[in-house]
This record gives C-alpha cells, sequence and structure tokens, in this order.
C-alpha cells in the first residue's frame, strides 16, 4: 500500500503522483483485444520510465512496474464467472478515489469513460479523463450537460464533434509501441486488411476495391463469435454468414485468421498498404499508426481520424468513394515508406504520448503547488 | 432548486432533511410493475407527511410532495430511445452527491444496490442504502468485501444469510398501500396466483396443487415478452410455451392476464387464499402483503422472508412440498380474514415502514447534532 510518502505530500518540481484508472475488461496489457488497455499500458509505463510515481488501478492479473492496486483478480473478458460488471466499476471507483480523497495523488487519469464524473466532483486532486470511444452516443450530451467542468482529453480532433460544450483541455494521440513494431523498408505486393468483421470497418469493401485494381488482399481478422447473447454479435454473425464468407473465396483473397502481436510486424510490414474503407466516425485507428511504424502507407476513406493520423499523399492516400479508394491503390508508389515509420516515430511513439499528457496533467494542476508546471500550458 | 434552508442546515429537533435516491427505471409512484419504485413512493410520501424535508431523486415523470430532482426526463422503462444505463446511474449519482457535499442533507437514502458507496465514502453525510433484491448473486461479495463501513438495510432478516458481514443496521419491511387495498371479509372460492411467469415463481406448481385439491385457480400475470433480447426474456418465453402454455388448460384454471392496481383488489380479495409456491430466496414478497391488505390468506412454501411475512396458522399456512402445500389448502377455514387485514395494517402500512426508516436514519446520525434522535438506536 506504499510508503509514506504517497500520503499527502504534494509533488513539486517535475514528478507527479500520477493515479491511472484502467477498465476491468482486459489485463494491463492485453495479449490480444484491448486498444484501450493497450493504451493504458505504454501510458503508464512511460511514465514511470520518466520518473513519476504512477498508481494503476487495473485487473490483478495486470503486469506494470508502477504501483498496481488489483480492481478485480481477473479481467472480465477472462473470467466467465463474472458477475454484472457494475459490481466492477464499483470496486474501481470505491480503490481509486478513497485514495484520491486521502490526497494520494496530484492528479487521477481515468479511462472510464464518464464513470468517474460523479466521484471526480467530490475530491479536491483533478480528474482528468481520456474519452476512447465514439460520441455520437443516444444520451451521452445528457450526460455531460450534468457535468461540464469534468476536464476531457480526446484522442482526435474530429472525435470532439457530437460533443463541443465539453470541457476539452487537450488532444493526445494515442501511441503504438513502435520499438517493437518492425521496419519493413521494402512492403510487398499484397493490401492488408486488420480489424473486426462488422459493416463499420469496411471489409466488403476492402474485397471490391481489391479486386478492382487486380491487386491480392491479405484480410486478418477474428471471425465473429457464433451463439453469443448480444444483438451485436448475431448481428456480426449474419453479417459475415451472407456478406463477408461468400466474398472470401474471390481470387486473390486469403483470409489468414486472427494475428497476435508477434507476427503483427510482419503482417503489416510485408503489405504494399492498409485498406481502411471504414465507414463509421473513427476516434483514432489504431491500426492505422501500427502500419505506419512498419512502413506501410495507408489507403483510407475519410471518416472520423483519418485525416489527423494519415498525411494525405505523404504517409497514405484519402477518399470518399470506393473508386477513389481504388485508383489511390495505383499510385502507393508515389508514396516513401521511410516517411511511414517516421511519421509513426514523431507522432505515435509513446514517448510523444506521454509528453502530451504530462502537458494536460500540469495544465489542471494548482500552479502555485507546482511551480515547475506554470509555463506549460496544453 | 430550493430555498436557504436546504444549504448547510442541519436540521434539529424531530425533523430530518432527507435525500431519497431512486432508480431511473419507472415513474414514482409506478403505474405497473416496480416494486422498489412503488416502495420509495410510499415512504417518500409518508416521510413529507410527517413533517420532514425530503428530496427526491427520480425520474422527471414521477409526481411527489417531496421537493423533486429529475434525473431523467422519462423513465428509462418508457423510452425506448434511451441510452446506456451507465449514463443515468452517473446522471443520479452526481445530482444526489453533488448536493450531499453542500450540506443539503442530514441523510442520503439509496435505492441503487452498492452504486452509490464510492460516492457515499467521500462525503460527510451518511448514506444508508436500502437492498431491495435478491443477495446471493456472484460477485456481490467481493464488492462488500471493499466497502465494509457502507450501512444498509434490509427487506427481510432472511435476505441478509449471503452477506452476513454486511453492515446491517436494520430490517424494515416493505409497505403496500393499506388504504387504497380494499379489505374483503368474505373472500371467494378460488386460489389466486399473481406473479411473473418465470420458474422461481412457481405457476407449474400452484396448477398441479389447485388441481391436487380440485379448487380453482385464478392467475394473473403477463404473459413473457417474446421475440425480446435478454437470455432472461427469451428463457421465460420457453417456459411460458412449453411448460406453463399447455397447463392453463387444466379444468377450472383461468387466465387473466395483467391486473393493475384498481382491480387488484378485487383479484387478491375475492380469492380463498394467495397461492405462493416460490422457489427462490424472495428478499420480502410484496403481493403477499397485498394479499394480507385484502384479507386474503397467504399459503406458500418455505423460501427466503415467506416466515417473516406470514404467520403460520394465522395468517396463512407455510409448507415445504406440492403436497403440503395442497394439504394446507384444504385448511384455510382455520385461518381469520381478519388477522390478516390486522397483520398487513399493523406490519406493512406506509406508517409502520417510515417509522422504521426514521429509527434508522437517527441511529446514523451525529448525536450531537440530532439531540433527539440520542435515545432510538434501532
Amino acid at each position: 500500500m506504499g510508503s509514506e510518502r504517497y500520503l499527502n505530500q504534494p509533488a513539486h518540481g517535475d514528478y507527479m503522483r500520477i493515479a491511472q484508472v484502467a477498465p476491468p475488461f482486459e489485463q494491463i496489457p492485453p495479449t490480444q483485444y484491448g486498444g484501450t488497455e493497450r493504451v493504458v499500458s505504454l501510458l503508464t509505463e512511460e511514465l514511470v520510465q520518466r520518473g513519476h510515481e504512477v498508481t494503476l488501478f487495473a485487473s490483478g492479473d495486470s503486469t506494470t512496474d508502477a504501483r498496481h492496486i488489483p480492481t478485480v483478480d481477473t479481467a472480465l473478458w477472462r473470467d466467465p464467472e463474472v458477475g454484472n460488471e457494475l459490481m466492477y466499476w464499483t470496486i474501481t471507483l470505491g480503490e481509486a478515489y478513497r485514495r484520491a480523497a486521502r490526497g494520494e495523488f496530484d492528479i487521477v487519469h481515468a479511462h472510464l469513460d464518464f464513470l468517474t464524473f460523479p466521484c471526480a466532483e467530490l475530491v479536491d486532486t483533478p480528474t482528468v479523463t481520456t474519452l476512447h470511444g465514439r460520441l455520437d452516443l443516444p444520451g451521452l450530451q445528457s450526460v455531460f450537460a450534468r457535468f461540464p467542468r469534468q476536464a476531457v482529453i480526446s484522442i482526435s480532433d474530429s472525435q470532439r464533434a457530437p460533443l463541443p460544450a465539453a470541457n476539452w483541455v487537450a488532444t493526445v494521440y494515442n501511441a503504438v509501441n513502435v520499438p517493437s513494431l518492425r521496419y519493413h523498408p521494402q512492403g510487398g505486393a499484397y493490401l492488408a486488411f486488420l480489424g473486426r468483421i462488422t459493416p463499420d470497418k469496411g471489409l466488403e469493401q476492402a474485397i471490391r476495391i481489391a479486386r478492382t485494381v487486380g491487386m491480392p488482399l491479405h484480410v486478418a481478422a477474428r471471425k465473429p463469435l457464433r451463439g453469443t447473447d448480444t444483438p451485436q454479435d448475431r448481428a456480426d454473425w449474419d453479417y459475415y454468414r451472407t456478406v463477408i464468407r461468400p466474398l472470401l473465396r474471390e481470387p486473390g483473397v486469403r483470409f489468414v485468421g486472427e494475428v497476435g502481436d508477434a507476427e503483427k510486424s510482419d503482417f503489416l510490414g510485408k503489405a504494399r498498404a492498409l485498406l481502411f474503407p471504414i465507414d463509421w466516425p473513427e476516434p483514432f485507428g489504431l491500426v492505422m499508426a501500427e502500419s505506419l511504424a512498419c512502413g506501410t502507407p495507408v489507403v483510407a476513406r475519410r471518416r472520423g481520424s483519418v485525416p489527423e493520423v494519415v498525411e494525405h499523399g505523404v504517409t497514405g492516400w484519402i477518399g470518399e468513394t470506393d473508386e477513389e479508394l481504388a485508383h489511390a491503390c495505383t499510385r502507393l508508389d508515389l508514396l516513401d515508406r521511410g516517411a511511414c515509420r517516421a511519421a509513426a516515430e514523431q507522432r505515435f511513439s509513446p514517448s510523444v504520448m506521454a509528453s502530451g499528457y504530462d502537458r494536460a496533467y500540469r495544465s489542471l494542476l494548482d500552479p502555485d503547488v507546482h511551480r515547475s508546471s506554470a509555463l506549460s500550458r496544453v
């Protein structure tokens, strides 16, 4: 439970006492799915490296160099016996804000959407929340209208559009583990698709685009789960069965199944381009940054964060229609793979992300207590 | 938003400033379903009658003589456009505890299971939570283990069994609206079943018991919803289709559909007895108290709260097997309908319930501030 310096001793100088509050669904870091958990892990370890005193609230099977307060024994997606998820939100909020009220942190950085807002209002320590999902959901505006002062961070500027009145303090782009994603200077001949099989992600369109330009398409994805109980799962299964499965038999289309972290560099790096013909307001799109880190440019539909992550004509091509995206696939030799890798290093590395959050935290701290931060406004 | 006396003015003497925090699913009071909401309504209005300063946090379509802080515009079960229910828990917690932190209440009485616990720890005002549901759910013990000091009230002693270590401050039995439930001194010839059609409630057993003793059975229930998406709804529909529907054609069985408040007195009061052959840990069982208020004794299986609500040999018969319950139906002339009505008045009236909660609240208040309460421990 930590030494005395955790208690009631505001940080001075360069380091801060930072709580990272993660969702309880996946281990930190996750082994497969879990984009939010992956980003929380990269941020936490980078902040520890920089000398901050970081406390991570996460499932007990997580791994971190930070002080670790377990919220559940086992991440919820790994525990079939789990009860109502409300129980675990409640435990996480209790553990984090009980300690915040004791003055153990300079700042609480939450990754639980709006769930921290009621507790955050009740303690002196400021909370800042990174919103990791799409924000055009029914009812969300009414939640934010009730908590107008809660500080929030977007993962792209475009993500903010449905909630213009929220108390936005920064956009901090997500990071990917650039050092572990190997740069492939040559690339290969195929187009790559990596993502869930759901209409938003555009696999159907990717296959048609690849067929139009006569290029092979390699598809890395998990098949939707069959026989599960949510309407979303059933819709995804129907989409796979009726729309996608027949198209996977088209010439040049190769379904490689799910790729883990170890295979991801090769899958992305040996591609000619990542094909990303999404049709939803993507808040960030980690796979675009991963592809760039491997040196592979991105051909994407202009939705959500795409124009912020991809630089049109430098690290990829952005279009609107399937025809425009097909045409873009014929112009890939105009793009430099080195520029893709460099963009990932300069914009989406853990170090750059941590610096963005460091500035955001300092902007919320009392300048009298934290003189070192007085100059660094986000 | 109330007058100045709401702010930072602890109550003295006999009245208290009480927050009632209701779930957002149904109007207060509900028009049909919603046992918790019905009890919250009766309690709120009775406390107002007694001169307490009551603030009710509930959906905007609720009706109350208390100060009303709307949490959602329309109760969630009445609004098909509703988003994620987490949003509305968050709004409710924010509205209630922001005001609690300002000192607007002497006590917060919550009806949101464990959801208030993290906020409750962060304010000086004590919170007491009535637990309205069954407590043998997976994971619930781990939640209570993290919040050992949160004061909780049971609606029956038996309800406490799965959580013996919780900070129980009282058992307060639920009330029914005794004055509006008409006393039928004569009763009638049929056995009554009133409840959802789900295996726990024992409609199958009720039909077999009625057939065994050759008495008519009138069944008041809504048919399960067909084609909805939760596993529970689908299981209930299958149970209805395969088990119950054929049995409803048995001689003497009459399905009367859903009964509203207006018809309930006649349906229950004109019965010879209420048949309640449940097989689950019923935490209270409002229909038993409603039946007694109408003068109708109860024949029930010994589960959960049954031995606390029904006095064996006075207001009903309690048994274990279907055979015992069938035999009990032949001995109903030994029970006095006047005793049933009297038991409802003496044990399950809103006034008795409000007195129980009044004592519980005072037991949690600082005795130096609330001298009038120093003698009344629950």
